[in-house]
């Protein structure tokens, strides 16, 4: 992006806009946070070409372009075209092709061909970027303040919307790089391995009737809600996400030659794709290397474990004699933590090891698979009209991660947080953390 | 089979044995319970011919003649060869034949292929379930009291897993026949319609933190423990399971036209798979028709609504601006009601309308789907050895049924019951009951 | 079949009604003809049992079942339908079950699906057949000898339209039972391997403009005419198919693993499908083993090497220095030689070593691929009506055998004879002979 | 392309140095055929933008940017490497990744993942070409004239392969911007329809003994020889190409639902495909359209009819009443012809009408799929090393088209000129003639 300098670089994680109650931030807020979102989305990929940025390599993943162009349709379409009436759309072809999934909007183009659309060009799209950021910005200023009170949940949604999506161009791009024979670095920079981690440990704790999911006026998805209650028994939890190191120890011990360890419908996966190893990984003399986003690399042993399916983080828990965490585990033990971590705002995207002692890199690092399948909390209600898909109907097949990666945007991520895929999709830098029910 | 006669055929529900300490079953009650579960079997299948016991339609079915076999080969594995000494395999070949999925138990003849196996042929498989009961009967009478209370729980475990095979045997057989233009009846005998249901009605439950979960010396499956705690808020239910009548309407309001309806999952199998209606439904002009047990019939608008799969159960309960009840509200609400209900013993093989008024059909009729996904309870532990694999290794991808079909052998149910299937399959008698939350 | 006795056994192949004008075939020689015939067919299959007889384990081979009733139905529709006005079907929804491929008739049922129809059984199939044996003898009886004499080649068309179906019912069952672990015999008698090749050698034409194709009053189908002339340069071909030992040769020298010797199309077909050795074979301790229809066998190096692809005849000629004939150069080659070999009525249903010098085993014993596409001959017409559909929809795709096999009914083969499958089908006893340019 | 200017482009089309002696070219002949054609290649792309360049819609198709590549790749492996001592590869990597099939090179990048190759990206693929131009013209300068004698027959080859490439670069963008909703124009400049085709004749031609294959020291693929004698019967042949008037009647007739019209394997491939009208035309308030390389129009009856699979033509000549001639017939009656017409210098790249008389249209405007299946002629070698792999590895199950498109290189065809594709594929320029056997 012509207009970012190296020092805007160094400031891509807005300030958290979403801690704060969204009908209390006034017209210059909401301006500066959908500056900096937008802006930091251009920031990420400004070193990535035009070819680069129209590779799809699966159906599970989108072009780096229609990430760009489908979260300004975003804005356009649910901010824009009801709420700025001489909104003019760039281009009428644009509500079909950059519509993800909202039946309530129309129909859409077909998710696997999303690589073969070459026009509009990557400078079509930042020519879109730039009209919606200049409708947004006039609509901010128009807007009287009860109407702005009203639409800041929108906005917020909108710029939620678009950190997720810059964690999907990070992890879409390194996937179809990871084709290229010639490992050529996408994202970050290349840092040596930070050291050492702490000393893996059990941490306990009680069980009882406790409250779980999102209060309070602060941005949150709608599938955190409602607040609601639920019984834990008491439970453990390991103090770091599993490492490198612990994995291999599973891969020695044949981990993936035994279908004691797998559930059966993880070890037909493994059967069928042929799977032995994490996603990225191969074995060159005796070693064993993976592809990172800043290109090949030995795997660093205290690093924490990524790119794994939840049938591979299954079988690793099973082998240790212990289990995936629930989700509400997951929550209750992390709920008193200051949300801090290793985030996207360090562009290194790759998890890298702790000394921290205690619960650690709960956020951050890599998203931890829990046993918990993703449903609704009870009462849970979507929102109203198409933006109400943008949660509840994927309530099905998929399991729940929590706590972000390294590459999710700083201030993003909260206690009550859920991410969910299916059990056998592996390009986030998902991984896993240990829990034991307490004996 | 030739020695049983038609009083048998009255009488295959065998005597409550799943309802008392195993344990404090003797010797003789542990052959007459063998003895029925053994009969009935052989009881269910005696008007099907060599070609009708070899189908396998689809890779989730077996074949009539395997199911005879495989459950032979488990009273073969895991009781006669640890525990008879003297016990000599009929075949060495048939460990390897019927074994379904135990991998502590060995490799697997490919379950899509077992429809290949036309030796050994059913006159064989029979000889074979001979030599295993008469096995069994010997070994009942040889051992000790102590060594029997031991066994006993194996014993019925042995037996519930063939009462388990019954009912596959209907339904992957029903699938098969089902394919044959001249729709030939399979099972049970030919009645008119029942009549008409009771008015539908919501019943309300209070919330509170319950218990869940099997408890006592009776037999249950290891999924349904341990017993343990959890909070409901308060809810409802609908009085009897969804009827034709009603699903008819959805189908007619565009149900299976309205992508808002659906999960995300659901409605892209609907397209793939070219859904429009119930399995075994078709249009014949201008009535709906469809293939039960006992031949071509016009569908009846007072059964249970079956052979749904999870995601036609849920955009159903979404149309009706309801829910699918959770597990444990289900098994909350019938905790108190009596085991009775439309099961295998009337030898109908499809549900009925039911005058009754209250909580109806909860047991027997159809299963019914629950939003609840498959997965072990806090603290769940699997069977030591291969026995181990019998349940929990299924723990993904598939959702909660709960209460036993018109397929379900009588005597088999309880509230704890857990059975599970994959959210697109639909050749059980699945159907389900509205629940929504108090408000 | 109940009137079969050992010395008809021995009879099975009739005399040669193919070898003489069908219009001076009278009454008796129609009779005498179609019985023996049918009563081959049935005389093969009575070993099986009725799952036996049901199998289908791919959608290029239908159930034996099937073929005994299919063949039937050819005499049904063709010949009694249409020219025996009192003739009642067995069972109208039989004309839809067993139609092959014939849309002139009407619809069929599809035929990934045959082995699903365990009703009618093959009991009800034995009933069917002895219906329409019963009736086309009353219509011999009934007709004038004109008409006789306008229907004979239609009549002597289903005859040998059966005996393909003979071949195919040893071919499709022997590939179902292949799937069978424990390698039970299907067809004939086992005997010891009959002994040593003679010498190879090779046998020059010379070239020059031939006729070609099937001339004279005596049966022949569609595809072999009309008579045409085509030119040859000089060839020379190899004495006799290709054997074992050498194809071991080239197995030995790494010819499942050399892309150059391959086709493009068929080293595609290799990797995708992990092709690296004949249909059936496998390896024991050191020793190639195969299935055969009298069971497992060690591969004996002096047979004819048999179940290859098209492409792997192609590779090995390739390692050869040679090339496969085309199918003229076979035709003009084998035209002066009698028509005997290793058929049916040897009931060994596997190719055998040959000490006969000359051009030998050019019947019999293996189809041998030739580089011909399968394509209609210049002025080729087919059949009036639906018949026309048997031979001339097929002309794509596929390349021409010649010369029968050791499943093949005697008295069925000639010259002219054109048998077709695609370039990876295999599951035919089908091997090849080696030719090469003079030089 | 930057040095191109307009007087360039209306003369991209190369003199015939096809029509000559390959050993008679001098240093300065060579010099100029390899630049002209070279700069055709980068002249035809200088519309395209790097996104454009790097779409893969289908596995049989390839990226524009890698077409680029691999011509170069060509030069450089076959001529440079060998040849050139001094000569360094610009990149160690595109040996393997810009090879296309030379298993005799070395292994290859996989097919259906050359659109995942977003580095090196076009603008490197830019400077490969520099490159390898450098290099040759530095190569053609410093060879003695014997050498280079030696070495013009496989610069040849190499002009004619980038020509070969020309023709896919036009077809396999089209198929990409297919896939477009916006339709956007790929190649060449929009035109009105041309005017109305002449009337449509029989043509006779007398039988007899022939000689066929090229013959003669110009250059000549190794598939076209040897020269060879066959036989042909007397045929006629149309007068011109089938025309789209005349196709809209077959579909009006009900072409594509009549079974008895296809080839098995056709009918089979229509009815899964879901084909019901030929490649890129749609149906829009009645009227038919297609998609062109200008973009949308709709059908223009008296254009020949293209983008048909071999299944289609073969269907539609069943229907009038003829058939495909076979690729002698074709190479007989056009061997008097001028090597004239429609190809890619007119940069239409689509079929227009023609008012002419007599056989027309034979060379360009649309391939004409013939009744041959492309196999060897008589005696054919492969030429020697991995060059060898260009053609004859692909005889098997791909039919033979005739006389060059719209979209063909001009001065690229001759009359011996064979190309090939599956029946299946219809993403090329192909259409047909109708051929009758003389009565």
């Amino acid at each position: 992006m012509a207009s970012a300098t190296p020092s805007d670089r160094g400031d891509i994680a807005p300030r958290s806009f979403n801690r704060l109650d969204p009908r209390k931030l006034d017209q210059a807020d909401l301006a500066e946070a959908y500056d900096r979102v937008r802006r930091s989305t251009e920031a990420l990929i400004e070193s990535l070409g035009p070819e680069d940025q129209n590779l799809q390599s699966m159906p599970d993943a989108s072009p780096v372009k229609w990430h760009r162009a489908h979260t300004s349709w975003f804005f356009e379409t649910f901010i824009l075209k009801p709420h700025l009436p001489a909104y003019r759309p760039l281009d009428p072809g644009y509500e079909y092709l950059f519509n993800s999934y909202y039946n309530g909007v129309g129909r859409q183009y077909p998710r696997p061909r999303r690589g073969l659309i070459s026009r509009p060009d990557q400078a079509a799209v930042t020519d879109y970027r730039r009209h919606v950021d200049g409708a947004i910005q006039q609509l901010l200023i128009q807007l009287d303040p009860p109407t702005l009170r009203q639409l800041a949940p929108l906005i917020l949604l909108g710029l939620n919307h678009e950190q997720q999506h810059q964690e999907l161009i990070v992890t879409d791009l390194k996937h179809a790089f990871s084709f290229n024979p010639a490992h050529p670095p996408c994202f970050g920079t290349r840092h040596e391995p930070s050291g050492q981690n702490a000393a893996f440990d059990w941490l306990g704790f009680e069980g009882g009737l406790f409250e779980f999911g999102h209060e309070g006026p602060a941005f949150a998805f709608d599938n955190e809600m409602p607040r609601h209650r639920a019984f834990l028994a008491p439970f453990e939890l390991g103090s770091q996400p599993v490492s490198c190191a612990a994995y291999l120890a599973f891969m020695d011990d044949g981990g993936y030659e035994r279908p004691e360890l797998w559930l059966s419908d993880g070890w037909s996966w493994r059967q069928v794709e042929g799977i032995d190893a994490p996603l990225y990984w191969w074995r060159e003399d005796g070693d064993w290397w993976h592809y990172s986003c800043t290109g090949a690399r030995p795997v660093d042993p205290d690093s924490p474990i990524c790119h794994l399916s939840f049938y591979e983080a299954w079988a690793f828990a099973e082998w240790s004699g212990a289990r995936l965490p629930s989700e509400l585990e997951w929550e209750h033990a992390v709920r008193a933590l200051p949300i801090e971590g290793h985030f996207a705002d360090r562009r290194r995207f790759h998890p890298e090891a702790s000394a921290a002692t205690g619960l650690t890199q709960a956020y951050g690092s890599v998203w931890e698979w829990t046993s918990s399948a993703y449903a609704a909390y009870p009462g849970f209600r979507p929102g109203k009209g198409a933006v109400g898909e943008y949660n509840g109907k994927f309530m099905a097949n998929q399991m729940v991660l929590r706590g972000g990666s390294c590459a999710t945007a700083a201030g993003h991520l909260r206690a009550s947080y859920r991410n969910f895929f299916h059990p056998h999709q592996r390009w986030q830098f998902s991984g896993l953390r240990l829990a034991r029910s307490a004996s």
